[in-house]
């Protein structure tokens, strides 16, 4: 473990987030609310000290491996979160602690969960952090790290262990050769989409404030709203239609995207994970319009709201614009199984992915095959290419994993008596970075009921969904740490 | 596919379902339910018939491989259950077929759910073969075979596939190097423990009808009673507590009995999965007993229910002496848990098993060691033996087909619009075969609300439970029934 450079590199990392709490200080100040701008520049300072302090361990050997990018990546989300949280405490937003903390890392992992019962409340610029949040985690942090900051020595390794530990889904695309390059186009495509988003909500009249922190809860497939209605406090059939579609496309991989831009269109349509979300968004959409046709007055208004709810919970978003917990069960537990399920790797959204659906289905077929004849040499292939061995086993053990802490996480819950699907739809929310359940966290609900204990289990299972469990589960392998004693293992280094 | 002969093997399991069908018929005789008589003698005659016809494919290639066992084994259990489920029809006690077949599927998968709301009102015959299924599917009806039949020439290969099949487990243990002779073995100690378990029972004063009855539900892990009441019917803590303990023994894997018996009494406490298995079942124990303190009067009868319902849940048996769906959530999520955990491999009852959780930790362990030092070479032990990567696989992609087979199932009885605590825990229950689930479905309730499509998804739930889910996918498998045209194959055989 090379310790002085994982030091560095969370340095590195407090500083960006210093740059990113002056926006909101602006906001505040400009809305002249004082005590918000006093908390942010009490956060701002203190996070120069610690990101200073850390940035003077500046190590003579840059090179990192595996190892340090998990620790990296798991640390770093942590810390970030922890600063990131003090606004909401010192100027008095929010009081409990772990209320503060639970808020800010449903805001970064683009959760969307609050513990909050009004936001209307809050002043503008804890509002804007709090959506902002959305944004900056949605696309990744350490992302945004490789695509601003200058290149290191040890070059292509070194980045690739940083963006896999932080990118979601089974396998981390390469876009361009370099590493960095791709950063920076994923930025691109990112900052263009969001760009689109604010100009056509604009457009519908919805006012520039409105529209950024709407926009950030969308590309970030967050869900934080500045209004406790969520998204049915803009009446508009417009409106909500732009924000359906760019739910939508922020929980396609972003690889899509740049595939159409050099126009590889062909290639970009037949991906199969592609097919695979978008038929299953489709899938869900029709079944629901049919089985809530009697709840609403024409055909249009049901698709809408079906079209709406679908987007929103299968890419983790959480927004809603009616209260889907009144639903027949059939549209129930159809979110339900689309919260697990989750939008698509290489995009902003959380769960399962269906990257590993696809991967999944064939491993199973690929099983049988191998159970009828079992010397037949077989291989799984997915747009064509053959997969390695490695990343289906990885998502053999992902899946195994996610539903190990669904268990644990469901039973710790439980200790605060609420009902069954209160708990269960808590967990499978914040596992997969939805926001909403059901119950009494469904959308007109929120997370203030549970006792600091449950709010902590969620907390982590934020964290876990986002960094996909095993960056932190590694914090807690003796192995990860185990080369720091170990001179080889610096030498090679 | 060699069909003659999956059509001659399925003849002798006709034969024997025509010998089992007589010790009810002579229950009903002895207390003179002519019209339960005449339905056994129909079914038998119909048996029979099929059973002859089967058997005169008598095919020359006796030859069978991994394809055929696999074909055998789910057309098996579907054909035993058909005939099985007459008796029911031709008394009258049951008149839905739909639910005739459910509750038989329920009997030979050693499930124990009902959709009778009173089943002291049937014939005494009815009831023993309704319970007497349960034993008969416990230890599998194929060993049962492989125990009782004349070898064939083709010998090993043969009985392996049968064998693997059928019974439960990642992996089968041979416990000695002749299949048929292990099959010996299994059902020498299973009769064995099914006696020894009735004359405790006698000893404590239960008539014999009821000990025997009993006896089959603990012995097949199975939980129809013949009480309406289930266990809580004989208030005994010496009654509830022998059935607590043999429940408990019946889901140990048989392999542990068998070395206790050769006297390898070291390797068998040092079993992995023995340990991982007690291990649970003594924690759930503990906690639940403190949960439900404030329930009870004493320590001792909350650790009295505590232990039968785990016990009873984890096995997958299903027995209940208290309304458990009135505990607190606590309790309530770790039996919820349990559903899904089960027995151990290579015992009467059902789930996961305790033997592919500790695969699952195992293999996670390795992954992450992986993923943090990407070239060491990494090997799963288990039980000191290195465990093969086809059985660490076949772990993997089980428990994803589990997983998705337990979200289709859901989102279809979900269609019966009942609350999703009910949906959820009947699928679990049948697809782990336990029997009760919660609310609609709890201890004191049944499966009689649902509909006819939602029973057969049930059905279906509850026959992939016993097989594993493999054999019958299988059935669906266009490779699996390939080489009917492929002349090689059958060459070959």
């Amino acid at each position: 473990m090379n310790r002085r450079m994982v030091g560095y590199l969370l340095g590195q990392l407090m500083l960006v987030e210093l740059l990113v709490l002056i926006p909101p200080m602006f906001i505040s100040m400009y809305c002249g609310e004082w005590h918000a701008v006093r908390a942010f520049l009490y956060t701002i300072l203190l996070v120069a000290a610690g990101g200073l302090a850390l940035l003077r361990l500046k190590p003579q050997n840059k090179a990192i491996y595996s190892a340090e990018g998990f620790v990296v990546t798991a640390l770093g989300w942590v810390l970030l979160s922890f600063f990131g949280g003090l606004p909401f405490f010192f100027s008095g937003a929010i009081t409990n602690p772990f209320d503060c903390f639970f808020e800010i890392v449903s805001g970064f992992t683009t959760t969307g969960a609050s513990i909050l019962s009004d936001v209307e409340v809050l002043p503008k610029g804890i509002l804007f952090w709090r959506s902002f949040t959305h944004w900056l985690g949605g696309m990744g942090v350490l992302v945004f790290l490789l695509a601003v900051a200058p290149g290191h020595k040890s070059g292509e390794g070194h980045d690739l262990y940083l963006m896999r530990a932080e990118s979601p889904g089974p396998a981390v695309d390469k876009l361009t050769s370099k590493i960095r390059q791709s950063a920076k186009i994923l930025y691109a495509i990112y900052i263009g989409m969001s760009v689109l988003e604010t100009v056509l909500l604009l457009a519908g009249g919805m006012p520039l404030f409105d529209s950024l922190c709407n926009m950030f809860g969308t590309a970030g497939t967050g869900g934080f709203s500045i209004k406790n209605a969520s998204m049915a406090a803009y009446p508009s059939f417009y409106l909500q239609g732009v924000v359906t579609v760019f739910m939508a496309l922020f929980g396609v991989n972003f690889t899509i995207f740049y595939l159409l831009l050099i126009r590889e269109f062909s290639q970009a349509l037949h991906d199969e994970e592609l097919r695979c979300y978008l038929g299953i968004m489709l899938g869900s959409i029709a079944l629901i319009t049919i089985n809530v046709l009697p709840h609403y007055k024409t055909w249009f208004e049901a698709l809408h709201h079906a079209a709406f709810q679908v987007s929103s919970v299968m890419t983790t978003t959480g927004y809603a614009t009616t209260d889907f917990n009144a639903w027949p069960q059939l549209s129930k537990t159809i979110l339900v199984l689309l919260m697990i399920l989750g939008a698509s790797a290489g995009s902003t959204g959380g769960g399962i992915k269906s990257a590993r659906i696809v991967i999944l289905f064939k491993s199973v077929r690929k099983e049988i095959r191998r159970m009828l004849h079992p010397r037949a040499v077989q291989t799984v292939q997915m747009n064509g290419k053959p997969l390695e061995d490695r990343i289906i086993k990885g998502v053999n053990v992902f899946m195994a994993v996610y539903f190990c802490v669904m268990g644990v996480s469901f039973l710790l819950v439980s200790l605060d008596d609420f009902d069954m699907i209160t708990n269960l739809t808590a967990v499978l929310s914040c596992l997969n970075n939805i926001g909403p359940g059901l119950e009494l966290v469904g959308p007109t609900g929120n997370f203030g009921h549970f006792s600091n204990f449950s709010k902590l289990v969620l907390t982590a299972d934020m964290l876990l969904g986002r960094l996909e469990i095993f960056p932190m589960l590694l914090l807690f392998s003796p192995t990860a740490w185990k080369c720091r004693r170990d001179i080889r293992c610096r030498k090679r280094a």
